[in-house]
């Protein structure tokens, strides 16, 4: 008996996204095991995603669980196609479950659709799991989730349904602006400022207007005013997150606000909103991805009966 | 008699940026011949300055010309540091040029500061040549100028003298987020809609404070709505350029304005400016540089006298 088979979970979960795919083994409710890659949906082919799979959790296969998976993976140019829902309504619909085409037999694969807006535009995918997860985790919950990240996602919840959400680039604006703008040449090193934040967001939410003039002046007060590496990225980041609750001001003010994503950035916006006033709950986004894909395996284990 | 030996300048201009090199041939005040390079600043070490400027200007070199340059050349980066002078201050100064190290002695090349503004901290290296150029071809010229740009300048000029000027990263956000973020998806190939630019214009100029939120609605409206590429690109140029005039109103509410800069987006800027009300000259950025060097040129060969 060889070490793989020790772990035969009940169902494994997978969050698949445009540069990771992460999966878990889950048994008795509990996660057995975590395996990670880098086979993100941005790099595969089409045929590309069922081998990737495979490969990751070939350790897990032997009690052949089915997967329920979240994210790019269901995008156009992912596994398969699982269209996006319509708001409102509610993050997560066991209906509605997309199944990968597979070549191996013994493969389930079951992917989870992301949500559309039609007024404005938007459209999430990843984050609708999370969304789900986190109902799951607080059931009855009413008023706001704001899941900072690349593409953060503000979600104005009531009576179990998404009814609006609105997404921000901050994320890949700080990582463009910081590493691959001419701002990186002043923000190098390790380091964080949290008054340099605070400055930042307050900038910003008092005079967001004044956002494109702010950026370039990081660069020149180090080129001027010997301003720290450190300093002006805590700022930029200030300035950002700043520009973001500017516009989100209808999603926070005078709102229950739960954050969800991962430690070090939700305690950012925790900070930026404290000031003004708002309290916010923090739950873990690998917690809330597990509980959402929990909600729809027991679905999926108990449909056939 | 070989062909080189048919072009003799008077002195060579040059403006050595951090991409670029070029180099006019002048003779009698007339630009006779030019070359360029892609040996910019940013790929030289320090000693790798001199080779790159001798290997392209050989064939103008049987006369021994004078050689005037401005731009990143000057940076701490540059061939050799040409401090900044410090605002208010005439856009250049003959006694501030900087003589860079050589060790072919028949090379002789000074090299122009830029300008440093103290507070708000800002700084220039390069454009304060365009300034100088064109108060050259307008004599007392007093308002405002505008250099658009990967860093869009706004310089506020009287009495020969710039006064403030204020740099705006619109360019760089333009190339970043068109090309490397996620929105380039959805501006895959060429063309232009003015209609798009101007909506994002009039959307950035009322509403400023809503741009963190106006980015990914372009790629969500691809999605969704179909939005097409030259659209999307169009508009998210007018929404950039909006957000900047929305925090440069005070250099251009109710002054002059000229443009300096490349034509087409010149003209960009001309017509968000346009519907504000507000009209504008333009002059060539190439044409201004030239200028702005001829006047350092014309003092450095009366210097000695």
């Amino acid at each position: 008996m060889n070490k793989r088979s020790e772990i035969r979970p009940d169902w494994i979960a997978v969050d698949w996204g445009t540069t990771n795919l992460r999966a878990w083994a889950i048994g008795q409710g509990q996660v057995l095991a975590e395996l990670t890659s880098d086979d993100g949906m941005g790099k595969l082919p089409r045929d590309g995603f069922e081998p990737a799979l495979l490969r990751l959790i070939e350790p897990w296969f032997e009690s052949r669980p089915p997967v329920v998976a979240c994210g790019m993976v269901g995008s156009r140019q992912g596994w398969c196609e699982a269209p996006y829902r319509t708001t409102p309504c509610a993050p997560l619909d066991q209906a509605a479950l997309v199944q990968a085409p597979t070549t191996d037999p013994r493969l389930r694969v079951s992917i989870a659709p992301g949500l559309k807006q039609t007024a404005p535009a938007d459209v999430m995918r990843g984050e609708e799991t999370q969304i789900a997860g986190a109902l799951a985790l607080m059931p009855g919950y009413d008023g706001v989730f704001c899941l900072p990240g690349t593409h953060t996602k503000w979600v104005h919840i009531s009576a179990g349904e998404v009814v609006s959400f609105q997404t921000f680039m901050t994320g890949e604006m700080f990582a463009l602006l910081s590493e691959a703008s001419v701002l990186r040449h002043g923000m190098q090193g390790g380091g964080w400022d949290d008054a340099a934040f605070d400055i930042g967001v307050s900038d910003a939410l008092s005079r967001p207007e004044r956002i494109g003039a702010r950026l370039f002046s990081l660069r020149a007060e180090g080129l001027v005013a010997g301003l720290a590496p450190a300093a002006a990225r805590s700022r930029l980041s200030g300035l950002l997150i700043g520009t973001e609750l500017a516009a989100a001001r209808p999603y926070w003010l005078g709102q229950r606000v739960t954050l969800i994503g991962a430690e070090k950035l939700s305690a950012a916006y925790a900070r930026a909103l404290a000031v003004q006033g708002v309290a916010t709950d923090m739950l873990s986004a690998t917690a809330c991805t597990l509980a959402g894909l929990s909600t729809l395996a027991l679905q999926t284990e108990a449909a056939p009966q």
